[in-house]
């Protein structure tokens, strides 16, 4: 059996207690370490679960999943994910693969907490949430906007949008690569503020008024941990926030915040009377 | 400090490690009942648990939180949600209450599973969702179909839509009421069957061809378990699918199905022909 563990969003006690009982007992523990990250490093699962847990490259997973899967019919096989297994298509991919293998390998998934619901700290509503987007570091001569497009679906109903933001862990450094030589360069995650930067540079190019400087935005880092940290504010006043430590994610919020989402939330603004004004002004048009 | 705990989907065992170290040190543990029910009762988890467990309905929790709260400054207080804290907006409002409290009571929230997430076991993306709404049973003179302009509204940028179905547990006999008496009602739990049944029949009425007899559909029970079953086919197919114990939920899908998504899902399909025709004729318009 191939089980597929969500490990949460903080910690190697963010597990649950079902998931850390097949952990311990697995014949093989992988951790997925490349679309999300945990609070914590790989040595401290290991000594956590008492287990040594191997790490899953996108290489690993995506090209060399027979790897992971050797003995899978017979044997109990754990693969780690940060957050929750479904939230990124990879797994699905791989599910989809143990139902096609000849005979096929059974699996089995263990949910958990992901930024999609934990998101509901911030105070706005998951009811109110529209299409999820994601957001690339912009480089000089790459700076994709689709993004753009589908938060103004959003906006036009009203919703908000949860922004997720790039991470590079173990990209090769392309100068040493054309000397021969495989280096990786250093793992990179966006903060709040570069995406808020990113945002307000597209909306300067498309002018639809969807991500402009007086759009207000909600900017949460470490959500689920001890040292979490909320900060709400526009676009331009988040330009400029540190919110610290990796994961960054971003929401921007729809015209139709409610009342009672707006009293939470405001509890967690930059500046106050300001937060009031625009979401009053937005709220009137 | 007040520790709103969430539970996951299934059972005892889906707590996180961390939350049932704060249980089991707490000084008073609530279970919120009302808003989702775990497939296991209540004495189950207090055996799991080692803890006496404090039923609180809707009524304790919204209008008696006082009792809840009480020495939560001093001491830790346990209040344990089903699925995730924040997919519930009482639990936002429970957590601004402690804040406005004079002195103000400490919160922290540790996240876990949502059908929100979960139901990415069903292959389809979590991208690819618009808004979730909520299905209400209808009576003979009460049937709200709010709930189709939002699913338009979805289907309209081509998106699936979660319908998260109600559940009536301590709702009080309005017979018994009129003699006098508070008897309560047995629970009751929409099944898919039923929800697939209301949305052809609001369509019946609208016709704007948003969830008539051919739209695809996925029907989920009992996700996060042993017994979790995905049955996908058209709303005409799920209004006759027996799908067992609760909790159930639905998830219309949206046309913007991709390849990936449907070759996973047309491996839950009550008749694959038919589906994969209405998949490609969806997908074709």
């Amino acid at each position: 059996m191939l089980y597929i563990i969500g490990l949460g969003l903080a910690d190697e006690k963010d597990v649950s207690v079902k998931g850390l009982e097949i952990i311990r007992r697995a014949e093989r523990v992988y951790l997925e370490a490349y679309t999300a990250v945990l609070l914590v490093d790989q040595q401290q699962l290991e000594t956590y679960y008492g287990r040594p847990v191997i790490l899953a490259d996108r290489e690993m997973v995506e090209s060399h999943s027979d790897d992971i899967l050797a003995g899978a019919h017979e044997q109990d096989i754990a693969l780690l994910v940060v957050g929750d297994p479904f939230s990124a298509t990879t797994h699905t991919d791989l599910a989809l693969r143990c139902r096609q293998h000849e005979p096929s390998i059974p699996t089995r998934t263990l949910p958990n907490a992901s930024i999609l619901t934990a998101v509901g700290a911030t105070g706005l509503s998951l009811y109110n949430f529209g299409q999820t987007v994601s957001m690339v570091f912009f480089t000089d001569d790459w700076k994709p906007s689709s993004f753009y497009d589908r938060v103004a679906d959003n906006a036009t109903l009203g919703l908000h949008t949860l922004v997720l933001l790039d991470i590079k862990v173990k990209e090769p450094d392309l100068k040493a690569m054309a000397r021969g030589k495989i280096i990786y360069e250093p793992p990179r995650f966006m903060t709040v503020a570069q995406c808020a930067q990113q945002m307000l540079e597209v909306e300067e190019e498309r002018q639809q008024g969807i991500c402009g400087k007086e759009a207000l935005a909600v900017g949460v880092a470490r959500l689920g941990s001890e040292d979490e940290l909320i900060v709400a504010g526009t676009l331009e006043e988040l330009a400029q926030v540190d919110m610290g430590r990796p994961l960054h994610s971003l929401v921007l919020c729809g015209k139709k915040m409610h009342e009672m989402e707006w009293e939470y939330v405001r509890g967690f603004a930059v500046d106050q009377k300001k937060f009031d004004r625009v979401w009053k002004e937005t709220n009137k048009a």
